[in-house]
């Protein structure tokens, strides 16, 4: 029978109840033996909910149990350097939301910390776990787009800015806005199917807070993690631009949490020499393609995995086999730097040679 | 009454039969005179079609006749500037298709001569006199999109390579691909609705020729300008992306006359914080904004001007003011400037400060 | 802390249990208290879904408690004045469900019994709550529209007499057929539209009952509070056609429970000398209008509110404060009085003037 | 074979070079010996676009040669009555455009004079030719409909004011705007389909001229009889709503030239008992019905016939027969009483009693 590895949740939000809590209720490696929230109720309630043992009353309690082999990180952006660092410090293999830090430089700490002592420290980049993105990566590999030159991304909305006023929209608690939060993902998921054999040579970018900064006249229909606060900070983009040059296609992005173009447009388009695909984000593909003399459009279709419980049960298992695998820091330091550069050629008005 | 303009058209090509000649026909500001084509089979045809009174055997014998004062250039784009500086030197008032030259030298040398020899030289920058981009302009100057921070411009088509194997796809006739062919227009009607006091500070961008490479592979459903001609060449660039910085909003622009996307998606979209604009490429376009807690789209409808018509009675009126209009090429060097530089930019595989 | 209103729930049908019932239990300034109905099994369900503390066991018991402060009733129309009559004579506050009463008579006899006991009388006129109704309220009063000089009212539906053959369709117990029961939503929300200075000067219109009366023959796919009874009553209108004059603009409606015509035609248009606006029932609007040379189709977009909840909670404020809202009996005794002159006008084939 | 009469056309605008002279010249039973109009060069253009033998100098010189037996009156409705009248004296039979009249006066005036000298005098009510109108009528009188109890008529355009600021829209020249320009074919073809027993009762209507008005301002794409005379006259309706009883169905019509609503309605829907039509003005009908328990929408389709070549044959044929047909004055008194009526009481805000 496989060991069963006793974890604790730090932060009991949203993420951490809808997929973190559940994740590991329902993985047969796992128990729950904490969890913790600055609220108080907020844990006890997550605890009462997932029957987890125990209600941590401080970080220190959970980080001095040496039961605890792994923790889960579902705070706010501003704090997740700080608690990683300290549990790994405490011998604590690490499960971190993305993004893994507000800039290049914590998440360069972060890693640091984890080879230091030595454990495991994994990124909440679900879209490695989506299965779209897996069958791309896999045709992709298996030359079924030939020569691969540009990538068009897109993650814009009409009016999708989470909780305006709240720590979403402070830049000291959350980093920045759209960029860090959506294309993260976007971002993290192309760069993982290109592999690890790209190299980013420049980015350009910019970044605009236009339709959040007057906060009293933001319209909107419904708003995640709302309602606003009116009196509150908005300090972040809500739409970039971006294009990267690679050692092999181009990248160019377009997001927005809200513009004043009331399309729904997320989705990524893989523009190869032989055929070209276009994933919408969160859902299935469409491959065009041609072959004697026809002109080719091919819908996929298959079945879904769990995003959330694989990344979960891949990070049980790489502390179980001890290898890094696909989530691990190491393999998302190119996502970090990456945005840290368009939020840098973006203050700087100039292209950023990495 | 007002004195009729002797005109002569020098190529009889697309563009002439169904725009310039029918344009000066229905003029009254304008008599036809000559039509010259190095096929001469093809200007007799012209003369026919539109009873133009004389059949020109050379360049030479339009230039020599004092009488003409006004020629219409509707050659291939390696010609543009020898023809319109031998025509303005001879004292003759230019209109010059679009691209006006190959390169930006080449348009400086056009103007040049044209203020040398004190004569209108205007470039076929057509989308100035389409009346969606003039309402575009007059709702941006009317402050009605409040602070327009970014334009999004896609001229992608699924397999809409032009003459394959012809003078359209090769550089040495044409000078680019789809940048100068069709980006040019898309390019010069965003730098037009921008205005005079727009800069561009920055161009960084990136050109493909992946799709018409290989000639006899090519596979399309029609084609413009076709047949292809399958030993014929293929050195231009059937994609483009290109990020320009300026003093007022970033443009982001992705053409393609080809590409495994299977879209068409020619559109260019105009983000504002108090309102945005979709405008479809040729067409009609979108207002969204939001007012009294309403997030609003608007469709917009009008009576479409005959661009061509306009721009050749815009061209008339010039000769008979002497004064030069939105289309001189004094309005329009910014544009061939831009071009240039993403084709540095792409050469150099880095950001080019103009 | 808010004092809770006791309130009883009179008649436990579809309207209570959907609106009524669930907009009380969710609002913390009531609680329920009683609910009755008639078909005691009716009321007990009720009572258990909705945690209701007591099933009166007749109307008596709940005017009676001096603790009930509130009366809902969900009646049908029949019972309508008698039992708000005897509620505000029991010194009850009243929401009553639309129409008001059967009669214009009826409804001045409940107005007078609300002011002689000083108790505040609301009517169910749900639409005054509608987001769209009063954002159109909002751009009329605006300025927006121009001169409103028509509006054109179509309530036409292929098959949807209701209970064909039961209390809807019976004179005696609705008082009418499509007008009173559809018509009345209509009406209504037109002339709270138009405000407080609308006079009504002239009221033309005619009624059939053509579809419903054969009712063994009657064709339809669905039916609301059916089946029918095929041995019971249909002696009330299911089309009705009017024009009204008003010191503002004339209005014109036709309305169908059931009509040989296979569309679905729920809509209000206001045109305007500025501007028009089309409201789609229950839904969303589009604006049209003319600006900068061009003709404007403007769609619009917002929260739509839960109108029962705003409605019951308008109620709730009303008492609290004491001062009378855009739901009290008399802000609607207007609408009452034109369903009664149409009627009038088609019995008598000729134009009434108010 | 037959005898050919000889015609005279008076007045060469669009109504006569599109459909009269066309229509005289195809026929066998006609030969056109004169055109006439105040304006020579038309009157000369149209006589060698059709070979008509002479150009009248006067419209007495037409009416005094005693071989013309027929006249076709295509002038402004100004003078329908005067030339008809003329031309019955002068012993000619008359095919004059609708509207008869101005007004229901002239219209009886005309009436008699036709008696007074025993001619044939024909109104140009073309609907009463038109395939589908007719294909109705039939279905009516086999009873298909069942009891036809109400009749909703639309004749609304978005922007269709037509010739702004010239005769149209000048009351002194066409004595009304949509609704004798438009209106009169909806409710001619309507009467018509009812038949001769028909008594219309009671007229309530209200007209308005609001988006006409303000003739620099008004936006449309295109205009009929344009371009607009901004310095002309607009003192007629481009709005009218209005409500009829009869001896059998009501009948409800609203109509604009112009109109804040950006659909074009165009339709007359007949409501039966049994069965319903709704006829798309100008096209085809579809008839809804019910039986075997279902519901039952059918498509027509037919052979359309040329209404102009009927209309203009059914009034040479009537000369040769002597016997009155469908497009009679005496048949169509109605039409021109009710659309007085309407404005009657538009003028005076009450219902007009027959």
């Amino acid at each position: 029978m496989t060991k069963t590895v006793q974890v604790a949740v730090i932060g009991c939000g949203q993420i951490a109840k809808t997929q973190h809590l559940p994740a590991y209720k329902n993985n047969s490696r796992s128990q729950l033996k904490y969890v913790y929230d600055i609220i108080p109720e907020r844990a006890q309630a997550a605890a009462e909910q997932f029957a987890v043992a125990h209600v941590a009353s401080s970080l220190e309690e959970v980080l001095q149990d040496g039961e605890v082999e792994a923790i889960s990180i579902c705070t706010p952006n501003a704090s997740h350097a700080a608690i990683a660092i300290a549990a790994l410090e405490a011998g604590k293999h690490v499960l971190c939301e993305k993004p893994a830090g507000m800039t290049y430089d914590e998440v360069i700490a972060m890693k640091q910390a984890a080879d230091k002592y030595d454990r495991i420290l994994n990124i909440g980049v679900v879209n490695r776990f989506n299965t779209a993105v897996n069958k791309i990566k896999q045709l992709l590999d298996a030359g079924e787009l030939g020569n691969l030159y540009h990538i068009y991304c897109s993650f814009r909305a009409h009016r999708s800015i989470p909780g305006l006023g709240g720590p979403f929209t402070s830049k000291a608690h959350s980093g920045g806005g759209v960029l860090i939060d959506w294309g993260v993902h976007f971002i993290d998921l192309i760069l993982y199917i290109l592999g690890r054999d790209l190299q980013v040579n420049a980015v350009s970018g910019a970044t605009y807070g236009e339709l959040g900064k007057d906060l009293a006249n933001y319209t909107y229909k419904s708003m995640w993690a709302g309602p606003p606060r009116l009196d509150g900070t908005f300090d972040v983009e809500d739409f970039v631009t971006a294009l990267l040059r690679t050692n092999g296609p181009t990248i160019n992005l377009n997001g927005a949490w809200a513009q004043n173009i009331g399309e729904q447009a997320m989705f990524v388009e893989f523009l190869g020499s032989k055929a070209g695909i276009k994933l919408m984000y969160g859902g299935e593909f469409t491959i065009y393609s041609s072959q004697h003399g026809m002109l080719y459009e091919t819908a996929s279709s298959f079945a879904q995995a769990d995003m959330f419980a694989e990344e979960i049960d891949a990070f049980l298992q790489s502390l179980s086999s001890g290898s890094k695998n696909r989530a691990n820091v190491d393999e998302t330091l190119l996502t970090a730097q990456v945005i840290d550069a368009i939020y840098h050629s973006s203050a700087t008005g100039k292209e950023v040679y990495l």
